[in-house]
């Protein structure tokens, strides 16, 4: 076993690197663009080039080297294949294949945000717990499911996509994936805007929201803090969709820990309080006590995750 | 690696045992009653006597026997302990160490539907497949887990609880478990049953089912293969039920095959329909071509699951 590892992880204007001692700790962290152009056909061989150089400016002995972690924004199947990353420009792309033959070093792949979920289990909000369900909560709504301190990829790479389980029979509009009442639709930091504005429409009773230039997500946890009603009706939904959606969640994974990430998670505890609420009405009796936490890596998630994928 | 092992079935009224060989094929299979008076402290020392005595009766050498593998009625952790098992009288029991000092041989224990549906991934329904869900039609709704050929067991013990996940809001009537509105209590036999007592009562309109002594789920599947509008209609609310909530889970698990068993799936094929009609409406862009398929071990996959944990 060598000293030292990289974590990649590829999004869609930038890919973040780090590079890892087997601890876990953080040695060097930089990034570097991600160009889509050319069906992204630049992308594996730039994150190559930039490990490749990352070695020769640190001397160090590629016998040293554990591997590559590489997390990417699609479905990634447990040998590194991804059919299609439709914001990378690709389609079919052996990303274990291409990186081991560009570096000599072994490599393992996965969907950016089970890589995520598996990073703040090893050094995040997660850290001491086996078996989580991550929640991304940014403009859109993603997961990762942990077991037994492993990635659950599925059979078609979909496992943890749980911004798509359907919520709501009563909502007609449809979702990004093309069906209707998806929790991304209600719990997302977008779908927490849509059901302030509902209830903004719904009503003339004076709040908080009705100020501020744009009604957002981060505007409703703000007007929640200083308790502003309309705004905590809209919390209060928002912790029901998603606190009963995760206690069917657990009925599959019986997860020990729940951490919610993203861009909304900076709301702090009180988005928690919303969210455990519900969860625990409708949680199976065995599952009640399950923890939540609130994510602690941000955008290093992906590159934690990533790193601890080769040393498993 | 020995040529034989034990799948043991811990019921509440009568313990099945098989012998198996590595390839799967059962050598033997017989039955011992369970007796669970004196908080059930006979039921270990009763399955250790059973398999010494067959070992005896077949000339078995121990250095052959790989282990046993033993399903039980309760929450069963990675270490094989039990905190309670109702149905079995017991409180906390560690199996493994319970059976593995009593038999000297290797001991695997793992709860019945989870190893109900590694059964059925190994030689039934789900064989050829990775990973899957077991759903158990009967009394109740139970359900096992599996991804790439492993049962999840979870923190708790309750992955695979899909019975308890929650899935109407207007259900008053509290499930066995204590929540209201659980799948146990639309997609069961008593629940199907109870749905068509329900469209009975919302009106005059003829059907068979006003003539059967009791409405029960084969009655409602009897007359829904002849064409009853309203046992099809009970068919349908059933199969929405069923089909939605399997497409939640796949978004957590995604499973390649969703396999239906116990005496609700005696109805056949037709079962399916009403199920993968709904499933296939809700289910995530990437899980819509989830197979579907039909238990196939019946009593038996507890046995085979319990065998097939040994040999893995």
């Amino acid at each position: 076993m060598g000293m030292y590892c990289f974590g990649i992880d590829v999004g869609g204007t930038t890919i973040k690197c780090g590079l890892f001692n087997h601890s876990g700790e953080i040695l060097d962290k930089w990034e570097i663009p991600t160009r889509t152009e050319d069906n992204g056909s630049n992308i594996l061989p730039d994150v190559a080039k930039t490990i490749l150089a990352k070695i020769e400016q640190k001397h160090l002995d590629k016998a040293d080297i554990d591997g590559i972690g590489i997390g990417v924004p699609g479905p990634v199947n447990d040998d590194g294949e991804v059919p299609v990353a439709v914001n990378l420009h690709w389609g079919y792309m052996n990303i274990v294949a291409e990186m081991e033959r560009m570096t000599s070093l072994r490599t393992k792949a996965g969907n950016d945000a089970d890589v995520a979920a598996l990073g703040e289990m090893w050094k995040g909000g997660g850290a001491g717990y086996r078996n989580l369900i991550l929640v991304t909560l940014g403009t859109g709504v993603g997961g990762g499911i942990i077991v037994n301190e492993k990635i659950i990829s599925g059979a078609h790479g979909a496992a943890g996509e749980i911004g798509h389980a359907h919520v709501d029979d009563t909502i007609k509009t449809p979702c990004n994936c093309g069906n209707c009442g998806c929790l991304e639709q209600v719990a997302s930091a977008t779908g927490i805007a849509r059901l302030a504005r509902e209830e903004l429409a719904s009503s003339d009773e004076p709040s908080m929201l009705r100020d501020v230039k744009k009604v957002s997500a981060k505007a409703v946890f703000d007007a929640v803090k200083v308790g502003d009603p309309l705004a905590t009706r809209v919390a209060d939904r928002f912790g029901r969709y998603l606190g009963k959606a995760l206690a069917v969640f657990a009925c599959v994974s019986d997860p020990d820990a729940i951490v919610i990430g993203g861009g909304v998670s900076k709301a702090g505890p009180v988005l928690l309080e919303y969210i455990r609420r519900y969860y625990v009405t409708y949680a199976f009796s065995a599952c009640k006590e399950t923890v939540f936490k609130l994510a602690t890596l941000g955008n290093d998630a992906g590159i934690y995750g990533a790193a601890k994928m080769v040393l498993q």
